[in-house]
């Protein structure tokens, strides 16, 4: 693991690492912000999965989190969106393949060389990050964006026991009833619609024991609102199960950063006030 | 003036508008962002004036401004860095021409056909602002980074009525003395260096009558510093005057966006301090 970049915000330390990954086959570059707190004793750590074509960078450059990380003592783990590199199986289309890994585990070829999101933000990042003196990996959470707010929202509900705290801006709540989760899902998992599930965050609503608290914004001006997102599914599934959803509709807002911006200090303060009750 | 974008923000409307410039002669972009309160009532204005190699998107976009623009009720206008276009003579150079105009009147060709980004700033992109019903044109100041505070500076210097407040990140605080000013105005304004003085902070401060007060923050780790920046000329300029400076060195700051971003908040309260008063 290499360090690439190191440029000093909000008092704290954003910085940037190269790695070859194990799990997905090439090289990899993630951000992490270490707040002014981690040069006093470990902190909490947040992961912000990124959307649609998306790096590293979109989050780190344009959402203004360093702030609040560095007024409530978390470190900001920002990983890319896809496996890269010339010898990764890509498509021409912006919401398929390289800045679109969906956060899951590819079975069909020639996806499931090297389109392992879902091990490499639930298992082998998480190795790398808890290794640093500055993080403590007992206190631990997870949001995103879009296609990485259905990331955050499934692996949240997968993994109870990794994560305290989940939140989401503008999530794909239902990849297997919208346009870019089907044809995600078909391609990295083949036909079968039973093993889609597993990456539906309405579905594994549907299944899970432990009742993490969710926090999602979304804009009513997005233009992907009812077509991708349908955040109505997902407050259909929290009725029905009876779990905790605070669902925020945000009047006027779009699906970009500036919508983010907007609010990232209040998902932030919910991540660390759940944290620090640990 | 045709609107090209608009997204909501903190509250407020993130603007981009595309118009004709008489004074560059070209097509400009430029953008306004405007705080919740300017739909109850004419808002002060500030101008930001973007450093070598930005166009308008760079502050927008990475600054994290719009947040305490909306704390504080002003409106933040940030221009292009030069004029633009195929039409427009340009150089090889990144840190020449297009991308840095360096916010003077040329006087030598080619340049002096397009580059006159002093009256751009002063007189023609106000008019347009200033007829927003949504600007109180009595209340404005003008702070910008690297080329950008040379800017605000200069012009703050040279027009104390139509400035209240000024402040700059990182400024090239004697462009009369280092290699990025002395290659500019050579190119711009010809080989009589006694022309440049008119366009230089350290020799418009010993001119000046009305003492605006200067805010500067500069990083300590400014890999510019020593060479373009040189902050410590306009200390003694000021010093030399009587002219009222805060010179903050910020230790550990690069000359990117990470640091403006970390100071932001400062100097947007310091303007709006001042346009409150008036």
């Amino acid at each position: 693991m290499e360090e690439i970049a190191s440029n000093k915000i909000s008092g704290g330390w954003q910085k940037r690492y190269q790695h070859q990954s194990e799990v997905l086959g090439c090289e990899m570059v993630f951000s992490v912000y270490l707040p002014p707190q981690a040069e006093q004793g470990a902190v909490p750590v947040l992961y912000w999965l990124s959307g649609l074509t998306c790096n590293d960078q979109n989050f780190v450059t344009k959402a203004g989190a360093q702030r609040y990380a560095a007024e409530h003592g978390v470190a900001i783990v920002a990983p890319d969106t896809s496996p890269r590199g010339d010898d990764v199986a890509d498509d021409e289309a912006w919401d398929f393949a390289q800045g679109a890994g969906f956060y899951l585990t590819a079975t069909q070829q020639p996806w499931a060389k090297h389109y392992n999101m879902y091990d490499y933000i639930v298992t082998e990042l998480p190795a790398l990050i808890n290794a640093m003196p500055a993080i403590d990996s007992s206190r631990c959470g997870i949001f995103g964006h879009s296609m990485g707010g259905h990331g955050a929202l499934t692996i949240a509900l997968k993994n109870p026991d990794n994560y305290q705290s989940v939140s989401a801006f503008s999530p794909i709540c239902a990849p297997m009833q919208c346009p870019w989760g089907e044809k995600a899902l078909a391609n990295y998992l083949g036909d079968d619609r039973e093993s889609w599930s597993d990456y539906d965050a309405c579905e594994l609503i549907a299944k899970t024991e432990q009742q993490l608290p969710l926090l999602v914004d979304q804009g009513s001006a997005d233009d992907f609102l009812v077509e991708q997102l349908k955040p109505e599914l997902l407050e259909a599934a929290c009725k029905d199960r009876g779990h905790p959803l605070t669902l925020r509709m945000q009047p006027g807002y779009d699906h970009s950063y500036y919508f983010i911006s907007s609010f990232i200090g209040d998902h932030i303060k919910h991540h660390a006030d759940a944290l620090k009750q640990l």
